[in-house]
């Protein structure tokens, strides 16, 4: 995710010769630019202009790139290089709207004085109404404290702000649903905890986002005990939830019986510890992990799986291998053993390459290039909102990898992110699971202003 | 306020006869009803079917009235009764929104990742350029305990939430910011303090609503030394500033000097200390108040204004008299003193009625029906988020009360408050205060995430 992060826009003036487009992206492509879209501007006699959209590493490579095409013989030259992620940034991406216009007395007098008043009577005698007559039954709060920003590491809640919005962006797009980010200025987990239990009554879910390992362990169990509204940490859950419909759907390619294969997962973060229990929970008999880091492993342990010392013994006794360590060329091609399917997901490069993997003896390789978390969270909130749940099972969490796995072609690991028929799947995958029957539903819990589906997203 | 609050539409079926119309708004008049809108659904050869909006006091008037339209003879039909402000508040006022659409692979890698993590470095390396890549800079935070939601009392802070949506609905509407309600599950002024500061990060100015007095001084002051953005009670300052204009505009119908005049403020709670303190900021020498709490009256006298034991003292020596008691018929008739400008602002019913200040002598009298906050806090913060003020200061409020009360049409008390134009006018008076040269910036605060003028309303 750190990586290829640099995306800029170039005007480019090109000669109307035949091959002078592939010329130009040749150049770009040897100079280390991934090319995205490419636009028509104007089509002149003499020349076409087009916008060039490029992803680089770094600035460097940004200006010897840029250097390679003004060397380009044949009359290229370049216009504008136009930074368009800033650009879409100005002014932040989300806005509270008002959903009527308010516009003569008669408007105010409803949505505001003395017409209100009655609105906070109904809700004061019947507090459940709430669900019905305010925006709180449809809005869930994305809380950060900053300090596990992408892959950016410890940056702060402000500095993450651009994170929260998107989440927030995509909240409202996929699911109709009014994300309110939450910047905390505290990393203390008691402080979090008390911070979000105090703002909680607007809230019907808590989206827990980008805060670092360990903490992030202890704020969402003692959350989740003591909020009676949903409360999901996304970098644990949303990203295990996507995974195992990746590995469902890899293990579908290979014709692997996922349950009963022996699961191996290389790096025990919050991610990895996530995906692990969400394979027990899927029902994987043999979940084995590895860390560099005892504690982690000792987590697992804990959580009822296995652990081993090294990769390698990891990768000798696992037919499925996942792996999320964000450290490129971890797994070395000899480790690999004949017919394992190997998802190495971490961004923007994999602990190996999948050509490598599959020349090694992999019968399915993978790297994590398509596993977004945008897949999941939309579609998981619009569920237990729809339902009224007061918290989010396991069960529902594998029901949403399973309904992403079943909206998945064949052949492909993960659907399209934006397909909005996979996130309605996930909506009623989540809504249809009988909460009741799940068995970590150990303490039912009174839920005052939920269990009033609101604006169902069928 | 707590008065007439039930507003209910019928839908009637009315003789196409001359006359016709009157006769039913003669009975519903005579019922107690205040007629509102008169709304023509269909004219036909006999009938015409007409939505009229009524507000009553309460159910029973209600029925009553409805009986008497009953009773109409000559063919008057009730078709329904709609509850219209319950209906608008339906799922909620307000709704968070993406600012752009997200449709394809290019836009989710502009505004989320990877393009996101190259604004958050942006942010990261120039922290004040938050201002200008979130919409922190444009978004404000609607705190209430639910201490004292309108007239209602203690009604809790979800009960409060539409009197939170209303106002976050009207700052959309009238200044484009963006208003976030906080429900605060907490009345210990401690927790408070502590909560809003722990989540202050995302915003760049807090609106307190509807916490009691007396701990709504002591949440508000201490807000406002320990955060380095705008901080504003409403009930207090808010109806303040409005109360000062209504005030400058009344005395300017009476040919009365305000300044020079001595002013007596019947009522000591949040609203009537504020109003006191703006008085004494715009530059009235004598400010005397009453209340029946001691310790009300020597916070003001803290403040520097005198204090009286009783209202009929306080009568004899003011020149203008502000009433803001909740307590209707309060002010007798043979205190009223000649010459004298009163403004008995509680609702829905006055301290006195203004026919009978005036009959008994005074030169100019009002009640409150028109005196709305709307017509101050949204101008209010558009202007202090335009200039990056990190403080709202009493010269900001009094150059807002001056603002609006330029913008009151000879004769009226105050504008109307949808009228674009007085929002705009107080946004740029508060805009264009120095506010190095205000006496109370005591401590100059350093602001990083302001000082950017964001989506300018001009």
């Amino acid at each position: 995710m750190a990586n290829k992060h640099i995306i800029r826009t170039l005007m480019v003036e090109i000669p109307s010769v035949p091959g002078s487009l592939g010329k130009l992206t040749t150049v770009i492509g040897l100079a280390g630019g991934d090319i995205g879209e490419v636009e028509t501007i104007q089509v002149g006699p003499n020349y076409t202009t087009r916008n060039i959209t490029v992803q680089v590493e770094h600035e460097k490579q940004l200006s010897e790139l840029l250097e390679a095409v003004h060397q380009l013989e044949g009359g290229f030259r370049i216009h504008t290089v136009s930074d368009e992620v800033l650009r879409s940034h100005e002014g932040g991406k989300i806005q509270m709207k008002s959903k009527m216009p308010i516009e003569s007395l008669a408007d105010l007098r409803r949505v505001y004085t003395p017409g209100v008043a009655d609105v906070c009577r109904v809700i004061e005698e019947e507090p459940e109404k709430a669900g019905i007559y305010t925006s709180i039954g449809n809005t869930v709060a994305i809380v950060t404290d900053g300090t596990a920003i992408l892959g950016l590491g410890d940056i702060g809640p402000v500095a993450g702000m651009p994170v929260m919005e998107g989440k927030s962006a995509l909240f409202d797009q996929l699911a109709g649903i009014n994300g309110v980010p939450i910047l905390l200025n505290t990393k203390d987990p008691d402080q979090i905890v008390q911070t979000v239990k105090s703002i909680s009554l607007g809230f019907s879910g808590i989206l827990l986002e980008d805060i670092a390992s360990p903490h992030c362990f202890e704020v969402e169990e003692r959350l989740k005990r003591e909020l009676d509204i949903p409360v999901m940490h996304d970098d644990q859950h949303g990203t295990a939830v996507v995974t195992l419909s990746a590995v469902i759907s890899a293990c579908k390619s290979a014709g692997v019986d996922l349950r009963k294969a022996r699961v191996g997962q290389i790096g025990l973060g919050a991610a990895g510890l996530a995906i692990c229990r969400m394979m027990m929970a899927y029902g994987v008999k043999n979940v084995i992990g590895t860390d560099k880091s005892q504690i982690a492993m000792t987590r697992l342990e804990n959580y009822g799986g296995c652990s081993v010392d090294s990769i390698e013994k990891l990768m000798e006794c696992s037919d499925i291998v996942i792996a999320t360590t964000g450290i490129p060329g971890l797994i070395k091609k000899e480790w690999v053993r004949q017919g394992q399917v190997i998802l190495a997901l971490s961004n923007p490069k994999p602990e190996i390459e999948p050509e490598e993997a599959l020349q090694a003896g992999a019968v399915y390789a993978a790297d994590g290039r398509s596993v977004n978390n945008v897949l999941g969270f939309p579609g998981i909130f619009r569920g237990v909102l729809n339902a009224g749940f007061n918290e989010i099972t396991h069960s529902m969490l594998v029901a949403a990898a399973e309904a992403i796995a079943a909206c998945t072609k064949p052949g492909d690991l993960v659907p399209h992110p934006l397909d909005s028929n996979v996130h309605k799947m996930v909506a009623k995958a989540v809504e249809n699971v009988d909460s009741l029957s799940d068995k970590e539903v150990k303490h039912p819990k009174i839920c005052i202003q939920r269990k009033v589906p609101l604006k169902s997203f069928a």
